[in-house]
């Protein structure tokens, strides 16, 4: 093959770029660390629609809408959508491609879905299959939390290890022609599943994909955590974070300074959100926000962007399963040509 | 771009060929039109599982391996598993993909998965990114109906536009290296929506999809419905066929005797479906079993496998959403090579 390296990433020889990206995110998340980083904040987290589900759905146009006008490109100009969410069926992005009458593919990696959107995306676009092609999720705090737990209505206490579904949503789109950082290559992951049943503990659940996949990436490319400005996990949360800089370091690898975590980072310490945030937004605000505009400064050339999944539903745990993991991981080098 | 021609349609100039495939499905279908093509019939619905989506599971890794082993290889030689099914957060394939510990990919389409699968996966074998790649896909009908519909306990009568969810899977292995029928295109499709709300009438509700796709399709490529043997929808059912065939007709392409539709084609007359077949296990057996089995004959040499996806969930038929649709089509040609 001439593409890939190793056993589990493949290379974008071709550097496909993130031509323009967008991030929407809710109130709360408008008031957290990263309040100067996105590009717009809902007033009201039912931007103006009837439910919560309509919500997610409209920020989700939002930001690929945006992000499509950022690249200065036409919606005929796009050659396809990637995206999905936490919703049944993925309803979210597939009632949002509806608007858009463009090609779409749905993907499911629960919180993992920006990285895999983006590894896909990245081969279609290196490939040469096609052009322009926008990688997309979001989630809603409101619809999750009704979906997955308790109604909003019951004001439900919230146990310590728990996770704040974040309200938000980002876009990325992708094409060889134009300015961006680079999509230098991608690890898909493995399914892994160390025999979590708590439902109420997504971190610790999820903290042996992204060790299977980090580790799998340093030995196929042959680079230490050192090559990386930053590491940067979906959404272990701080607990989470924790238990994987303890596996990895039970493997070899030290992590330092420059390892964090979308959802140990998105919200401050005032917040009341326990081990920070969670869902498919949250990675996607994130790195459509803040990780993309500091590379544009030059803070970060190189990020190691390792989105993590819980692939668990509400039937699968009252079956008594346990919570399977996920880590997809693509690799984002700054452009050079491209500086603030 | 070097593989994309017309709108929608992306090339496959290395040629991905299914070097093996499997079928297994439940009791129901075993006693349909095409139980002397499937490779493994189940005695009983549940597999020797606790429960029916245990059951489902099972069915989607037993076709998995088998396909794995039918191409000679081991689980090690596979580069990558997508799949999907119809489950909240595709449990079935997510869980599955925990045996094989190999890269995966989570893909949802609903009943068009498998099509969307097969796309994904020839992009990757096809642009020499990966060797060897499995997309699978199943359902079952006792976790479907009790997902989507009524407790099985409760015997609900069904309208007469329904559908039946098909228990089955079916695998089909992926590579450059080796014989098998080859996928040449994809043409992806776009959600579309006529604005059906009936839950009970998929079929009227995915045929504008398919419409779209197979209009999109002949337009990109040139080709007119006589240049197939074989234009196989996915689970359209007898009555979503034939609002096909109609909408077909208003835009001017006829469809002979070469048309035909797995959810039509899988139960006989007198096993009560109504409508016919459904779910992402349908067209997923159907094609691999009886149509890749028709193409080692040489009955079909140039098959349009059209699958159809409704993309609603319960949540957006409660909140009075309308039903987006969406179809994948993947062209499959004669390995002239392989014969029986």
């Amino acid at each position: 093959m001439n593409n890939k390296i190793g056993d589990q990433t493949i290379i974008f020889k071709n550097e496909p770029k993130i031509i323009s990206h967008y991030s929407v995110v809710g109130e709360k998340e408008g008031n957290g660390n990263f309040k100067n980083y996105y590009h717009y904040i809902l007033k009201d987290d039912l931007f103006g629609e009837k439910s919560f589900e309509h919500a997610e759905r409209k920020m989700l146009e939002f930001a690929i809408s945006n992000s499509i006008k950022g690249a200065n490109l036409k919606i005929a100009d796009i050659d396809l959508l990637i995206g999905g969410d936490l919703l049944n069926q993925i309803i979210s992005a597939s009632f949002t491609a509806r608007h858009f009458d463009r090609p779409f593919l749905g993907v499911y990696g629960a919180c993992s879905t920006m990285a895999e959107s983006l590894a896909i995306g990245a081969t279609f676009v290196d490939g040469k299959y096609l052009k322009n092609v926008v990688c997309a999720t979001g989630t809603h705090f409101s619809t999750a939390e009704r979906q997955y737990r308790f109604p909003l209505e019951l004001g439900n206490q919230r146990p310590p290890t728990s996770q704040w579904t974040v309200t938000g949503a980002g876009s990325s789109v992708l094409s060889l022609n134009g300015c961006g950082h680079k999509i230098k290559m991608a690890t898909l992951g493995k399914v892994t599943d160390y025999g979590i049943k708590d439902v109420n503990n997504m971190g610790a659940a999820m903290a042996p994909a992204a060790m299977s996949t980090l580790i799998s990436h340093f030995k196929d490319t042959k680079t230490t955590p050192d090559d990386y400005d930053l590491i940067l996990t979906g959404d272990l949360g701080k607990l989470g974070s924790e238990i994987l800089m303890d596996l990895m370091e039970h493997n070899g690898y030290k992590f330092g300074k420059n390892y964090n975590d979308c959802g140990q980072m998105i919200y401050n310490n005032n917040q009341k959100t326990f081990q920070g945030g969670s869902g498919c937004g949250c990675s996607a605000a994130v790195l459509n926000s803040f990780v993309l505009k500091k590379m544009d400064e030059g803070v970060f050339k190189r990020v190691l962007f390792a989105a993590t999944g819980a692939l668990l539903s509400t039937l699968s745990s009252q079956q008594g399963d346990t919570i399977p993991g996920i880590c997809h991981a693509v690799v984002i080098e700054k452009d050079d040509k491209k500086e603030n």
